[in-house]
């Protein structure tokens, strides 16, 4: 096996490359039918060794129909992301290494470059540097995670809370560990309403910036304030808002972000690294670590470090440290900061399209590069709108629902989006709206 | 970026290639301080971007030392893992691909691959064809997982059951869920006893199948009889030895787990896939996802797909199925038989040595392919013996503990290990023995 690795490997690596090369030429969105894949593999395992060129193979031809283009320019659904290259190539040297992080010993290399990682991210987003931080595999995990923290030393709270807006992790976060969820509701703008939050029998709050839907900032430092006086823990989702932070002239969407108990941002959105790699801060790991860590504290000493397993769920982790490590030094501060400044460009000159052209309208204010617009006509014309965009394979957009209205979202957010790209999406749009 | 991506990703896979030819060299512990790479690293992010071929050289400088190499054939602790060389491929492949499984559409072939590779595996361990399973991170999350199900569906059982040598996720399980965990005692050869199970108040009962600490094996068919009759869930954690199924000769150690409501084994532990790769099947996917799904029951019709983020935590997934499905086709069921069988052959080896040597004993009945064992003299003395050995860097073993009585644990499952370099293990503590 091992003597064909670097020929094997060479095959893999020129299929990725070949990929990324065609990335725009698919259909973003896949066309196959459910089971079809299903239907074209074999339905029992095979009992003797195939080659490795085998599967490179299938790839092509049973793989890809089944693919929806995550990796495309032409992907504005959900929150676009990027795999990208230099994020891409660590994920092959984190498996070739393949680390199992469960104490320090196990693995120093991963728990300390996962601590610097996680603070470097902490710098270039400003946050203070009482905040430690580690990686989860998703931001459901670490709403979880701080809500497991935060009950844990609040036991009889029984309520999570959080805008009508949340990601719907809150709702899981709260089914899952028995709590009540209570929904506050919000203002015209989508925001949370801190006058119609009451915190005091809460164990946690959760804030947003950057909602899922229309990426809504709640006024985290009146929530931080009221959250304070209860006695509240206050978690503040920023998985994917959060990398903009990274730009100083976006700081003021994070205000009062700082007084937080945890931060979570998902650098696996916005900021090129491969699925997954969710970061989460807190300033009170020592809490984190009463919650998860199995070694009782009188068998701690104050210098003992803490182990990654200690402040969260799994047992064993992976090194995806070293894909954080080598996208942050591949693009620096200046590369990132680049790439969001001009998604923010390109989502403003879309808004701007919209706005100016008779029968389309902008729905939702506009603060990252997430645009929510619709066209004039009944929520079924705009469903419909959707998906002929959508099953021409052109380009891929998602939608949003609030109060029963019906409204189409792009999202700009993959590295490799140019403006003809977003300028495709627009004629598409248009084209298909025509044609209705 | 994209233009320098085959020749960054060549200098990345000669690197990979080149490690993995060289891991035989490497002190198997990494032999670093604490603090020493943090040092080595740079306090503040780069600002400016770097190449990527300065993040490879700084594997070689900055990284390796801290690297305890699980890769290396002469790694003996915990559970030898195996990140095969398909199965590091593939994850450049998966990296490349950057697939986000939410719902089936965000990818159709993650979806179904998932499903189809998952059972693959059920057919190869023999499992029965009810069984649907689905791909966690690791098996701390899949005893979670579980638990999250059981407790749900008998909210007043605040109980969680298994044995004292169940592995600490039951703990976390517990803690994380406000549940009271009962241990049951266990026989000479540290099995779960069943005729002191009580499970009338528990949500759910965890056997195992190959302890972490000896190996031992709880006896499922009695375990299962008292928790169909007490109405209780019943998970089987076979993390490590699941893969040992794949070998029919080895299945009477299974006997029972057909009749649990779950199980899980770990595909990264014994059967070459890389770090994570976890597998829960379950004879009840209605239960989980009617504990995971937010989506209500009156909404899905009943030919609707079950969405994977619809029976597990996370919303967002990986697609580690591609990794699963590169390591069963290149090894096929034969080559992951002939691996495991000789893997069982080196540990036989190993015991025979031991039994045969004067001052040396096994410490624990061998299942699979783990010995347990000391040298005479008192514990301080083998643990002594176990530092020397791991200080010297030549093989890398860990220890347990029971009843106060320190143990020694050599565990084979690196695909790479020959007979030299078990051969080596035994001459490395026999040195160190003498010496001490």
């Amino acid at each position: 096996m091992s003597d064909s690795f670097r020929e094997d490997g060479a095959l893999a690596l020129d299929w990725v490359a070949s990929y990324l090369e065609r990335v725009r030429e698919f259909p973003v969105l896949s066309q196959v039918e459910p089971g079809a894949l299903r239907a074209a593999l074999p339905a029992a395992p095979p009992d003797e060794p195939e080659s490795f060129s085998n599967v490179v193979s299938d790839l092509d031809s049973i793989i890809l129909p089944g693919i929806t283009h995550w990796q495309s320019p032409r992907f504005f659904a959900y929150f676009a992301t990027t795999g990208s290259e230099p994020g891409v190539l660590a994920e092959l040297l984190i498996a070739g290494l393949n680390q199992v992080g469960i104490l320090w010993r196990t693995s120093p290399a991963l728990q300390e470059l996962e601590e610097v990682t996680v603070d470097w991210l902490r710098q270039l987003v400003g946050l203070p540097d009482e905040f430690r931080g580690h990686i989860e595999d998703t931001a459901s995990t670490g709403v979880l995670a701080a809500t497991i923290v935060a009950r844990a030393r609040q036991p009889d709270r029984r309520v999570l809370v959080c805008s009508e807006h949340a990601h719907s992790v809150a709702d899981k976060a709260a089914r899952l560990l028995d709590l009540e969820l209570r929904k506050v509701p919000t203002d015209e703008e989508f925001r949370l309403r801190p006058d119609l939050l009451d915190a005091d029998d809460a164990c946690a709050v959760i804030a947003t910036v950057g909602t899922t839907g229309m990426t809504a900032v709640d006024p985290v430092p009146e929530v931080a304030e009221r959250c304070a006086a209860a006695g509240t823990w206050l978690h503040v989702d920023a998985a994917y808002a959060g990398a903009a932070a990274v730009c100083p002239e976006l700081r003021h969407h994070f205000a009062g972000w700082e007084l937080a108990d945890s931060v979570g941002m998902n650098p696996h959105k916005w900021l090129g690294v491969p699925m997954d790699c969710s970061v989460l801060w807190t300033r009170r790991q020592d809490e984190f670590r009463s919650a998860f860590s199995l070694v009782p504290e009188f068998l701690r000493s104050p210098d003992d470090a803490v182990n990654l397993s200690e402040v969260s769920i799994p047992l064993g982790r992976r090194f995806r440290a070293l894909k954080l490590w080598a996208v942050l030094r591949c693009y620096g501060r200046s590369g990132l900061q680049g790439r969001i400044r001009e998604h923010l460009r390109l989502a403003g000159l879309f808004e701007g399209w919209v706005r100016d052209e008779a029968g389309w309208e902008v729905t939702a204010p506009r603060h990252f590069s997430l645009v929510c617009f619709r066209r004039d006509g009944s929520d079924e014309d705009n469903e419909r709108l959707l998906e002929r965009v959508n099953d021409s394979g052109e380009v891929f957009l998602s939608h949003t629902r609030f109060d029963d209205r019906y409204m189409l979202r792009l999202a700009v957010g993959n590295f490799r989006t140019t403006e003809d790209d977003v300028r495709l999406a627009w004629d598409v749009l248009r084209r298909e709206a025509a044609s209705l």
